[in-house]
Parts: structure tokens; C-alpha cells; sequence
């Protein structure tokens, strides 16, 4: 397997540097810009004024760390496996306990596409509660909470900007359900992040395979690419063949948590036919994904049979895969859809792993014209029913929402879900604003995530141009995670989160000085914004393409400061 | 001159067709998209329900009319002169009236690159008051306000949809100075469109060469290329030479109104020695440039000599090209804003030709950090008082507002302009709401650009992925031109316009069909949704490339839908 080759370059102008944590031996990766100084020329003096470096969350992993050799085939290294080994509530197991994953594991026509590297997987002991919202209630700070804390505070100490991160208040969040650290005991590799309102606005991008397209090494390459893009989470989508198989590999060598709907896996262990799904199917699928380190599971539980009769109503039907196999399988048997009555036994899975539950919104809207229906609502009020049952297994939960909704309604979706759901983080995909614009529905969406963002989303699933139309290529997720990163930011700057307008500062303090390379490496495509300028460039870099040599606003202005600061 | 072929073609499975009006003798152009039926097999039995046309603005002029021979050398048909001719307020004069316009008409060595169709400008016979407002004041529905009433309701009639939109309503809205119809008498070719809180949402889209790149053919290609993609007015910001040249070939050739910049033009003149600046070369250049039909003029009336001082307390100072120019001229003269002092006169000028003004906003921020301070919104206070000069002068007036704006101070934009410009329309640069993602900032500002339009903005001047780097190029333009075309659409949805979503419900309709043609007709851009879709097609069409075969949510959802519908 070869990865593309910027995946594993360090980024333009920036250093990798790691912060030590102060109550455990933690070390936080953090990219550092480093800018160059203002100099100025007044009245024949030369001025120099240093810059300060801005730091940047960074979500790269290793990748960018020119210290760390990277060897797909080994996988990344297993940082968390160190805080976890001391744990006395955890056990390693002898071999892996699901069915599938055993089968799978001796099969031997698969040993040219298996990842090599096999751990056993860790388990709770019989009765111990170990899951980030377990420990929290316990009033444990966690290494994994003081990670966040200080990932989340970037420029804040060295500018002395005032936040309210602290590990305490990381932990208070995740005690009372307002935020979740997916950290799945089995992917040690991955870099702990919180998903909350109060936290910076997350993005989690989807990947994966269809039985129409793309293999393993393609999505071993978008995993790395989106996180080296600015993804905080990752889903693997697959269906096709061989999903355990491409699923080792991505995690293995995926530094952020990943998510998974496992009923898409579930559905082609029986080829596709809903009718032959099981309970004991689905189950076994957990527990497999669960010791291969899933960190979060889409769960379509809250589609209830009775809600099958008002998809009539609608204009677009039910547009969740997962939501529409549910809806299918209760219909069709004339039985409650069984991720709902087995939601306690789910839980429990779960909690031995530390697999935070994502409540898939299986009645999420498709159209503009289905928005805010009853099917849509109904399903959130019985997502906050089942809060209330994970919270009570410890399970650590988000709730997924909409989809399709015009501005004008983006709000009752808000309101609602924080009162339904008893202020679990929502995770919203988008959502599109109109459904015009196919080719462009990382725009469409990127406007309604941004608004649904600031009044509270903690995690937006990001949307590529290719929605609708076909699967994503690298090109795809790069512009569907950039427009994200816009949204993300755009929210994280008008709720006013500590320290979001540092790097907008630092920017437009380049512009002002014309520091060039300064302003592409403070972009969020420095690579992209460089080209842009070279293409169109020309000889003189005191100003820019936009205005030309006698128009330059910026060189005028600072002519006026000078002559008015006389 | 040649222009690029997608230009002069029909939009794919849709005609051009005009509504004829009920008072004048007008043809009110329309894009019809017309449908494919739907079928379904439900029990062997094969059912087909037709779907009505939808019917879509169309700013595109006679470029997309197959029956239109296109001569860009003759230039388009001058539809309004018939409208014109007969009014007794208006006389045509024997020759040009700019002393600049005469020294270019005189000058043998530009004949190869002049417009060679010329004809003889109009004006206001003295003392008489031509403009649309004027006329609306006194009661008149013109020819150009019945046409925009048609042409904003679009489907309305055929679907019964009731519209606040009358003839008498666009009358009173101009009236009042709510909305404006730019129509300069000297831009017959031009189309009739209308500018107001009230109505379909505007695009404007800047073109326009620089010393540094870009000539007369590209800047005409630009210009039918962004109407083809729905731009519904053009603004050539035109600096370098031939600026007089290139703008007779684009207004002649130009469906929709066009706005410029003078002091760009004037400062040419002067060699862009801004100190040399005079009213007289402006006067000149405005009379100049209204005698060849510019529709509507941006003026930095309101940066006043005493706001200078405040530059300082930026983080990125003036960045408006005509805010700098005029401060700067205050400055080295110690003098007010000429064209502050000689507003009154630049009225009577703009009010012979029906030249509506846009008041520029000198002082917008061009940095997160500068947005919503004091300089912003002293200009703004002034920026009023000119709203009210200039309609005592029966001119028409557009507000032009920012530029850099986190989302949290997007309202309080808006409710500022309504209070301080006494509810002129609102005409904004984006606004852009984070500073980090430049070779992006046509998402970062239609992000802003949707919510502010939302709010009341009536028009938005795009911004293109090159912003801040480069000078749009063609797929730049497009790009730019689709994002704010989103950016619009979303907020007339969200305002409630009449009939706005029945494309959009359309389209989720066609969606749900697997009518894949439809969908791509429907869209913004049916070449590039057509074209993501076919490079990963495979043979069957009735699930799309997103979720494999067994996947399908429509699909299992239309048979749960089937299933309880027995």
C-alpha cells in the first residue's frame, strides 16, 4: 500500500510541536505557523517587527511529524495503548470474540489483503464501568481529558486569552453528557477530541467503499487525506466486499476516532436481504467492530414501526440508508424494529468497549419540502428516550440530525433536539439549504452548517460536491472538508470560542503587510491559495493581482495612516 | 470577437419563451424546464403521471434564444428603444456630450478596436424628470415595471400561486425608494430587472480587465458567460487602457444593467496620480460613461475628510479601492470628499439619464477585526443623508455594505442600513465570515451573502474563488456565479418568496423518481451535475453511485411506501 505522497509531508511554513500535559504524560500535537516579520520602510528608517507563531489545532496525526517514519503496513503508533495498560478495570482477551471476525480470521484465500499486525483486542472486566463518561462521573480527569483540554486552547496561554477549558471542565461536560471523547479502548492510535457545544465545532467526513467502486488502498488514502484536510472524525461507509478487511486497515492507520453504521455490514452478511436480518446477526457485527476499535456506531434505533405508515406524507420517503433497511425490516415482519428493543443489550456492548452511540436519524429530511415533518420529530423525541438508557449503560452518546432544511427552519431543529435530547451533542449532516444545486451540495451545506453550528451543533458531517451524484474522490474530500473547516470556523468565531480569531488576525495582518507566504500558510489550503497567486502573478509583490499597480486600496491606506500618524 | 460556444447554447431540455404583458406591449422572457413523466410499475401495471414544466428567471438575454441570431459586432436587439422612443421627456442628441468621449470618438488609431455600431445617446429634455422613480412617483406604471412583475413570479400563474408581486406593487416599492429598476435610457439592450428587499434576491458580478492582465474579448466572454449562469448585473471595474472601448463592446453586448466605478476611470485620466483628481474630470467621466449606458454608478460619496483619522484604528485599513482614493485625495488637499461637496450636481447628471446611484461603502471592513467599527458606521449615517439627496433628485438609490463580517454582526448590519438609508436596498459584498480560507472565499462569503439576504439584503455582489489572490477567470466566474446563486435561492426560500420552491420540489420529486435528466436540467449548473454523474455511472440508473445496489434508501423506501399503501 502507498499513500499519496502530501499526506505525509509537513505542512507549508509550520512546525509539528507537542505540549506536555501537566497532570499526566501526555504529549498534545499542535502545528505551529511560523510567520516572518512586518517590516516597514518610514522616512528611510527600516522597522522590524516580529510576528508571533499562530498554532493551529491540527488533526494530521503523525503524518506531519517529519520525526515519525510511517509504515502503513505496521499501522500508527499505539500512543494510548500506555494509558490504558496500567488500568486494572480493562482485560486483553486471548483471541477476538465475535463469530464474523473468527471466521474471517481463518480464512486464509483473505491473508493478501489482511493487515498484518494483529493486537488482541481489550475488554471491561465482568462489572467494571470504564467508559470517559463513567470515569467523568467518578470524578476522574482522564489523560484523555486533559489531552482535549489543552488541544482545544491552542494560542490561548501564550496570547493570555481567558478560556473555560479546563481538564475539570472537560470533565463536567462528558459527566453530565453535554460533550463525548469517542475513545474506543481498541484504537489507541487514534488522538483523543471532545464533541460539544461548548468545544470547537468538529467535522467528520465520510468514506468508504460501494460494491460499485473504489478499494482498500483508495480509502486507506481518503482517511489520511481528510484528516491531513482538517477532518476531526471519520466514517467508514463501506459495502462492498471485504469491509473488516478495509475497516483494519483505515483504523490502524487513522489518527482521529472512526464511526461505523454497522447495519450495512450486517445487511451483506445476509447478501442484502432485509427480510433475513437478525438480532443475532447485528450482534455479532458490534462485537466484531468493537474489538477492531470502531469508536462510534450509528445506531437507526429510534425508527419505530409505526412511524413506516407517515412516510406517505413525504416528498423524498426515508433517504437514510440505515433508517430505510429499519423501516423495511419492521414493515416486513410487522414487528418493532429490533435496535429498539434490544437497546439495552446494544448498550451494554458498548460499554465494555467505550463505543459511543451515534442515534442515526433514520426520518432525517431529503428534500426542502419534507423538513421539520412529523416523521422527522417524532423519531428526536424517541432519540431522547434512548439518551436516557445509553446514559444510564455509561454509553456516551450523539444525536444525529438533519439533512435537508431551509434556513427559516434550521433553528426549530436546534431547539428541539436540545430539548428532546437533554443536551446530547447534535451531529448534524449539513444541512443543504436548497436542492438545486447538485454538484455544489458542499455550498448548499456548508451555508446551513455554519448557521446550525453556531447555535449549538457540536459536530457537522461534512457534505462533497459529488453528493447525490456519485462517491467522493480525493479531490472531493478535499473541497468537502475545506468548506467545513469554513463552516466550523465561521461558528467557532461567532460563539465567541477562546482564541478562534487569532488565526483570522494573523491572516488579515499579512494581507495588510503583504507578507505572501505568511498569508498561504495561514489559509486553510495554504497549496491551493499559493497556486492561485503564482499562476496570475507577476513581478511586484507589493501589490496584489487584484487591483494593479495604480489602484492598490491597501498600499493607499497605509500611505493615509502614515500621513495622518505625522 | 468570438464568444465561447456554451454561451450562445440553449440550456439543456429547457425552451425560451416570452409571456406577453396585459398593459404594455412587452415579451417577458422565461426559461422553461420541461419534464419527463413519471412511471412506476406497481402489480404489473405500468402508471405514468405527467410533470408540469417548471418555470425558471432567466438571465441569460437572446444568448440562449435559438431563434436570436447572435452578432456580438452588431450587438443585441434594443428592445426598450421602442419603449423609449415615443416618451416626449426625452430628446436624442446629435452627438456625445463628454469632452473625454469626443477625444476618443476623434482618435483614428482606436478604430480597430471600437464598437463600430454607435448610436446617439438620449437624455432628459431640461427640466423633465425621467427616471423610474419619478414616473412611479407620479403614478405611472411603466413598460419596465410590468415586465419585472412578470418576470419575478415565474410559475405563480400556472400553479396558482398567490403573489404580493403586482405591477402596481414594483410601482409603489420604486416609489417609495424600497426597490430599484436600473434602466439607463442609453441601455436599450438592456432587460428589466428589479432590486428590493421584497423581491427574488440579486446577484451582482464584477468583472472587468486590469493593467496587469485580461482584454476586451475575454471582458465581453465574461460578461455573457456570468448572465448565462444567472448574474442579474454586471459591474466592469475595468482599470488599465481602453477602459472607454471595452465598455461600449460589453454594454452593447449586455442583457442585464451594468454598473461601474468612475473615480477608476477618472484617476486613468490623471495617470493614476490621485492628488490631480478634479470634479471636473469626474463630471466629465460620469456624463461620459452615462451617455454610453451605464446603469447604475458606485460613488464614495460618504468617506468624509474626518474619518481619515479613524484608519488607524484598523487592523486592515481602507480596502475598498474608492474609500482609499477619495481619502487620500482628502487628505493631501485638507479638503472634503468632492464628491461629497458636489453631490447635488452629480444627481442632476445621473437623474438626465436615469443612472441610479450605489453608494459606496468606502469604509466596509476587510478583515473579521475591522467589521462593525465606528468608521463602518459613520459612513453609513452619511451614506443616509445621500439616500435622501438623491431622491429629492428623483435618482435611484442602492447602499453598498460589507466585506469581512463574522456571522454574529451580520444582523446587526442590516438592521443598521435599514435604519440609516431609510430602507434603500441593501447591496453587499458577500459578507465574508472567517479570514483563513482564501481560494475559498466564494463559500466563506456565501455563507454570509445567505443569511444577510435573508435578512433583507436585496442584492449580493459576488465573490470568486480567487479572491484576494487572483483576477477571476472564466470557471472562476461560474463558480463564483453558482455559489451566489445558492446563496440567493436560499434566502428567497427562506423569505417566503412566492413560487420559490417549486423547483426545488421539482427536483427532490425527480430525485425520488430516479428521473435523472430532470435533476440535471434542473440545476444550477446542468453541465457539471450531468458530468459528475457520468463519470461514474454504471448500467442501472435506478439507484444512484452513493449507496451500491442493496443500499438504496429511495428505492427500499418508494417499496415500504407500496407495501403500506396496500
Amino acid at each position: 500500500m502507498e499513500i499519496n505522497d502530501i499526506n505525509v509531508q509537513s505542512y507549508p511554513g509550520s512546525e509539528k510541536i507537542y505540549i506536555k500535559g501537566k497532570i499526566h504524560d501526555i504529549n498534545v500535537p499542535m502545528r505551529r505557523i511560523n510567520l516572518t516579520p512586518t517590516v516597514k520602510v518610514i522616512n528611510g528608517e527600516r522597522m522590524v517587527h516580529e510576528n508571533a507563531p499562530v498554532y493551529v489545532y491540527d488533526t494530521s496525526g503523525v503524518y506531519t511529524d517529519p520525526q515519525i517514519k510511517i509504515d502503513i503496513n505496521s499501522g500508527l503508533p499505539r500512543t494510548r495503548e500506555q494509558w490504558i495498560a496500567f488500568r486494572d478495570d480493562i482485560e486483553q482477551l486471548d483471541c477476538i470474540s465475535s463469530d464474523y471476525g473468527k471466521e474471517r480470521e481463518a480464512d486464509k484465500s483473505l491473508d493478501a489483503i489482511r493487515f498484518s499486525h494483529r493486537h488482541a483486542p481489550r475488554r471491561a472486566k465482568e462489572g467494571k464501568a470504564i467508559t470517559q463518561m463513567a470515569l467523568a462521573r467518578q470524578g476522574i480527569i482522564t489523560p484523555e481529558m486533559e489531552y482535549v483540554a489543552i488541544r482545544e486552547n491552542m494560542n490561548n496561554e501564550a496570547l493570555g486569552i481567558d478560556s473555560h477549558i479546563t481538564p475539570e471542565f472537560v470533565r463536567d461536560e462528558i459527566a453530565a453528557g453535554r460533550a463525548v471523547l469517542p475513545a474506543n479502548i481498541n484504537h489507541p492510535e487514534s488522538e483523543p477530541m471532545i464533541i460539544g457545544a461548548k468545544f470547537l465545532v468538529k467535522l467528520n467526513t465520510n468514506i468508504g467503499n460501494s460494491a460499485l467502486s473504489s478499494g482498500i488502498e483508495e480509502e486507506v488514502n481518503k482517511a489520511v487525506w481528510s484528516c491531513y484536510w482538517g477532518g476531526d472524525t471519520l466514517m467508514d461507509l463501506s459495502t462492498g466486499d471485504n469491509i473488516h478487511e478495509t475497516r483494519e486497515w483505515i483504523i490502524r492507520n487513522c489518527p482521529v476516532p472512526m464511526g461505523t453504521v454497522p447495519v450495512y455490514q450486517a445487511l451483506e452478511k445476509v447478501n442484502g436481504d432485509v427480510g433475513s436480518l437478525t438480532w443475532e446477526i447485528y450482534r455479532d457485527t458490534l462485537i466484531e467492530q468493537a474489538e477492531q476499535g470502531v469508536d462510534y456506531f450509528t445506531i437507526h434505533a429510534g425508527v419505530l414501526r409505526a412511524h413506516a405508515d407517515l412516510v406517505g406524507e413525504r416528498l423524498t420517503g426515508i433517504v437514510s440508508r440505515g433508517g430505510s433497511i429499519m423501516t423495511q425490516w419492521a414493515v416486513m415482519h410487522n414487528q418493532e424494529n429490533f435496535l429498539y428493543t434490544h437497546f439495552d443489550e446494544i448498550c451494554e456492548i458498548l460499554a465494555r468497549y467505550d463505543v459511543a452511540v451515534s442515534l442515526g436519524d433514520g426520518m432525517r429530511p431529503g428534500s426542502i419540502h419534507d423538513a421539520n415533518d412529523r416523521s422527522q420529530f417524532l423519531e428526536l423525541d424517541v432519540l431522547g428516550e434512548l439518551t436516557e438508557k445509553a446514559w444510564a449503560h455509561n454509553v456516551q452518546v450523539l444525536i444525529e440530525g438533519p439533512g435537508h432544511v431551509p434556513m427559516q427552519k434550521i433553528r426549530e431543529n436546534m431547539d428541539r433536539q436540545i430539548s428532546s435530547c437533554h443536551e446530547a451533542p447534535f451531529y448534524t449532516l449539513g444541512p443543504l439549504t436548497t436542492d438545486i444545486a447538485p454538484g455544489y451540495d458542499h455550498i448548499t451545506s456548508a451555508i446551513g452548517a455554519a448557521q446550525i453550528a453556531w447555535m449549538g451543533t457540536a459536530m457537522i458531517c461534512y457534505v462533497t460536491p459529488k453528493e447525490h451524484l456519485a462517491l467522493p474522490n480525493l479531490e472531493d474530500v478535499r473541497n468537502g472538508v475545506i468548506a467545513y473547516k469554513i463552516a466550523a470556523h465561521a461558528a467557532d468565531i461567532a460563539k465567541g470560542h477562546p482564541g478562534a480569531v487569532v488565526r483570522d488576525n494573523a491572516m488579515s495582518k499579512a494581507r495588510f503587510d503583504f507578507r505572501w507566504k505568511d498569508q498561504f500558510n495561514l489559509s486553510l489550503d495554504p497549496e491551493r491559495a499559493r497556486r492561485y497567486y503564482v499562476e496570475s502573478h507577476k513581478d511586484d509583490d507589493h501589490f496584489c493581482t487584484m487591483c494593479g499597480p495604480n489602484f492598490c486600496a491597501m498600499r493607499i491606506s497605509q500611505s493615509v495612516i502614515d500621513n495622518c500618524s505625522k
